[in-house]
């Protein structure tokens, strides 16, 4: 049964004016900006009119709300159905004026939805098949913290529209498997099957039986006409019973009204023009001027939207008498507690005490030991490499269908869906979500990535293997341009810890970093830790420091990241005994380091000749080596050899350093 | 049936011991090195013993032969499956002395296969899914070939093993849906369906039903146990039959033979032991010295060769008298047509004495439209964008299901599987294949674009939209890290052309760089030529050059690519008003710059203070600028809006280009 009474009985306006004017909000505003999307938001009007009126449950005029509904637009193209829906509802960010302004510069009304920037978006949408797996990772998290707070505190749906291109991207794979594993059944999705694409018909491109390919996943599958109110109502009523997530397919004409062009893809990507809008006003009946609204028809969604603040209501006064409420509120802000930040302190005492030699993946599990007894906020998980990344600990159970207590996730071989499930859960609140793969893997989870940095969202890539230091594997598995990749990607911060402390020092700060994600770089092999006496200041936190400083000057400075700061080391330590003065720098995170004064960044660099060392592409080091520096690195892909083999053949050693360093300074 | 007879019958040996000798060199050669993995190995030994010795159409002494069958190791981590099979069938490359140095520095025996590097592996595989997706384009190939030259000449299979993570991975279900949806029957799938991955059993994160979701994409499906000779000589007979492309589920244990860590994933990624090997070799009744081969099997296995010799010589003696013989050849070779650089040619002067404004994707399509007319090699396609990334040119016929003739693939909304199908169709000879989609949607192709490079693979990414020039979509669709990305990323030519002569010629260098696959960066928005008059040297083949020199000296140069050289031109051109020299070059692929010497780049970038002018961002510019140059892109990420807005917004322009000059010279 559907969740609220109809909109429809009580206000006398039919479902399909409401949808209209959907209908009618897009085409205007993609006519009014001469570019957008007005096909799917014209043929989903109806789909989304029945699922608000009489589903969601939201208030707008607290769109944070924790226990609403989260509606993700996975076709983020179709961003004018959301706009208009969150106009026709009273978003306070959402006035006529911003429709009007659809895709201009400084609006709330961006091409595609963006996370932050326009209330009521629950998820930046546009790169086809984030939406539908984030909202995995949204239920997933759902489900989690029900766990947790039990259903007075947690108890809603996560509704997704998604289109054919959703639905042919990869990564939709891994998300419906992911869900129908966990029995995600609070999350609904419902597919725009309108069969067509930009380039035309899908049948050009794809013959799948989406919903036996929904069902082999293990999912709840049901068919309705996309423009039949009421059979729309039973399915989503349907899917909502259901104790597996649930895919309806909604037979849907694009364009829905546009009387040339509907059901053929030129309404999908491009304005319909003012001929066929003036025919799409006749066509549906609906004879108001652009951007008009009858007050019959606002009265009618204002109407979903006092409801769903009386429903916050009750839950408010619910949460009031609540128990767990300073748990809970604590979860949802992130807060770290403060024991952390001590056990953390005495962690890293202690190792700078036995500096241990370690690889940074072991020094990762041993800072996440302390971390995940001192805090329930993170969230583990391994792209089926567990006991590769080294990411569960201790007592932390695995998260499995209709057991959501537990902390880790086996995300399965799904890199993509792994990152983008994160996102989700971080985007949902209430837990800090940590996942594994190699390095080179972040290649699958670009999309993923990429998105948790333009969201801005607490998001830990643990990525080992991190140079050919993995060895036998060969170059499939060796990464050799990611670090690259990655440090180019705004906001998102990447540490290449060099020793034990750094590791710590680096997960101290991924923690700390709220709006920025974090990747870990960590070794395979074992590095000694190098950092000893005291450690009370997080030197990663500059990005940069020196490890070495030679006694009276410096002729020469040996920038290392990683396992190469131990080569670094060895290297200045020759160069020592020729009378040759290196200085070494560890530089953990360039970001960081790049954020320092311009003095800082000076004393540490030194105003001499300067050599990059990083088992990597040199792509990016000339920044820090200058033009006439140096750089001993990779020139082009690994090989499969132990490790040893490959540092020699490729010429990573302290003996070329140490030469380089020699050659720089005409000392050969 | 079969298409070979039996050799079991002929020679006695039971396809048991075959099977064996293959667990055994696989076991061995793990211990050996004291890495790898046994464990799929050893539970594919029965069917992989099955197909080649009844199917499997190679000749190991002439292992390019056009019309073999493929034989793909999706599941690349088994690799001593396949180097122990090509050892017992004699490639010239696989003595024992290899299989003893698996994973060494320089042995044929790599840890994943890798293509070019050992005879008889047709594509690298490791990071999971690529081979199966490789596949799919291989056996497009075939049909494509067939279609041209008939059954006499192009009549093979494509065999695949693939794991568990293979069909974990996206990549997984656009290859499948692509496949299905082609019809592309003479593709055959075995899945080693052992239920374990790398965490344990599959069951901790999957419930798929993979029958179900290929027969859903269209495929033919069926179980065997994978360890029973006859069904499965029955079910590949089977498959072999059907039109549409086939998976077998082979229903296997893993590590089949280890007495106490089979069905484990103990197996899966290490060494088994002293003990455990002892063990199997009593179970297996295997009772050789490692890496010894009684001769009875050995020549079983030699016999497949020695068949497979006779079926290469048939073909030959075919060949031999086959009226196409010529353009088959060439086709193979990928010769391209004399006639191609004298249209080409034609084709750049008309357009310097045009000098047409468009957008460089629009000048690629122009140029395009010469290319498909002067060769028949060229493949096209588009991941559903055609009309954005104007891949099609006049009278190219798609693809579809048995109407293999057509030139253009709608690859759908599949990016990763396209660029896995392109290097398929180039690993599989005949064609070069070219493919569009959104620079930004490289995130989503990385891993296939990846093994382009890491293959040497002719294969051509035409990726426009390549800024925020593409205006409104917004920050999900402007790339802004991705010519970082593919710049960093090693043997991939990253053409960034700044007008439709460049764009003309990054083309010209695309097609004829054989081993080295190419980015071209296109823009959406109409830019000048700028490069008119004598247009007879291919300026782009030195990746960087200057296209205005102030006529005594320079002050400063500006270095720009792509849609901003008309940027770094206008402010060259206000600046000399105010009696500043500026240079301006024109920088559209880096890599090749990188090649020319030492005096060549000094004298293009000159020995002045140089700004970097390019809409992305700075990461990889300083090495052209200098520690103390400027860049005058992007800081993070972009904007929804119309692309004036955008570059106004966000400072790229001639006026801040010109401002950052004075600053430079301290002429304020």
């Amino acid at each position: 049964m559907p969740v609220f009474s109809s909109v429809e009985k009580e206000t006398e306006i039919p479902y399909g004016d409401m949808a209209n004017a959907l209908r009618a909000l897009a085409m205007d505003a993609v006519e009014q900006a001469r570019s957008g999307h007005p096909g799917m938001p014209m043929g989903m009007a109806d789909a989304a009119t029945v699922l608000f009126s009489r589903f969601m449950k939201i208030d707008p005029s607290k769109p944070d709300w924790a226990d609403r509904d989260r509606f993700v637009l996975s076709a983020g193209h179709g961003s004018m159905l959301l706009y208009a829906i969150n106009h026709l509802l009273g978003y306070a960010d959402m006035g006529t004026d911003q429709l009007k302004r659809f895709r201009q510069l400084g609006s709330t009304t961006a091409g595609h939805p963006e996370y932050g920037h326009t209330l009521g978006v629950e998820t930046t949408t546009g790169p086809l098949g984030q939406g539908l797996t984030t909202a995995v990772g949204m239920a997933l998290a759902e489900r989690m913290m029900n766990a947790r707070f039990g259903d007075e505190l947690v108890d809603h749906f996560t509704y997704v529209i998604a289109g054919d291109g959703c639905l042919m991207e990869g990564i939709s794979h891994e998300a419906i498997d992911l869900a129908g594993h966990l029995l995600l059944g609070k999350l609904i999705v419902l597919w725009d099957d309108n069969g067509i694409s930009i380039d035309g018909a899908t049948s050009l491109s794809t013959s799948t039986d989406q919903l036996g390919r929904f069902e082999a996943a293990g999912w709840d599958v049901r068919r309705v006409n996309g423009h039949d109110h009421d059979a729309l109502i039973d399915a989503i009523a349907r899917a909502r019973n259901t104790r597996r997530p649930s895919l309806i397919a909604c037979r849907t004409t694009i364009g829905f009204g546009a009387p040339n062009k509907a059901g053929t893809e030129t309404v999908h990507g491009a304005p319909l023009g003012a001929a066929e809008i003036e025919g799409a006003r006749e066509h549906l009946n609906w004879p108001h001027a652009p951007f008009e609204i009858p007050t019959g028809v606002r009265t009618a969604w204002r109407k979903i939207a006092e409801r769903g603040l009386l429903a916050r209501e009750a839950w408010e006064y619910r949460f009031a008498f609540a128990e767990q409420r300073e748990g809970f509120e604590a979860a949802l802000a992130g807060r770290l507690p403060a024991v952390l930040s001590e056990k953390m302190a005495d962690y890293k005492h202690a190792l700078a005490a036995e500096a241990p030699k370690v690889a940074t993946r072991k020094a990762s599990e041993m800072a996440l030991a302390v971390i995940n007894e001192a805090t329930e906020l993170t969230i583990g998980g391994s792209a089926d490499l567990t006991h590769s990344n080294l990411t569960i600990t201790r007592g932390m159970m695995p998260i499995a269908a209709c057991r959501y207590a537990g902390r880790y996730v086996h995300y399965g071989v799904r890199e993509h869906a792994m990152a983008a499930a994160m996102n989700g859960i971080a985007l949902h609140g209430g837990f800090i979500p940590y996942g594994g793969t190699f390095l080179v893997f972040s290649d699958y989870a670009r999309g993923g990535i990429r998105l948790s940095a333009l969201m801005g969202q607490r998001v830990v890539y643990v990525l080992t293997h991190d140079s050919i230091g993995l060895g036998e594997d060969g170059p499939t598995h060796q990464p050799i341009e990611h670090l690259a990749m990655l440090r180019a990607t705004p906001n998102l911060n990447v540490f290449r810890p060099a020793d034990a402390i750094e590791t710590a020092e680096a997960w101290e700060i991924a923690l700390s970093s709220e709006r920025t994600p974090s990747v870990l770089a960590l070794s395979r092999q074992n590095l000694p830790t190098f950092r000893t006496g005291d450690v009370r200041e997080n030197q990663t936190a500059k990005g940069a420091y020196v490890v070495r400083e030679p006694e009276t000057h410096r002729d020469v400075t040996l920038l290392a990241t990683g396992s190469e700061v131990e080569i670094a080391l060895d290297a200045a330590g020759r160069l020592a005994t020729e009378g040759v003065a290196a200085a070494v720098v560890s530089m953990p995170c360039w970001e960081l380091f790049e954020r320092q004064d311009e003095s800082y960044r000076g004393g540490v660099l030194g105003e001499v000749p300067r050599i990059g060392v990083e088992a990597a592409a040199r792509f990016g080091w000339d920044r820090w080596t200058g033009e006439h520096g140096r750089f001993i690195g990779m020139a082009g892909f690994g090989a499969s050899a132990p490790a040893a083999d490959l540092y020699d053949r490729f010429g990573i050693t302290s003996d070329a350093v140490a030469h380089a360093a020699r050659d720089l300074l005409n000392r050969a």
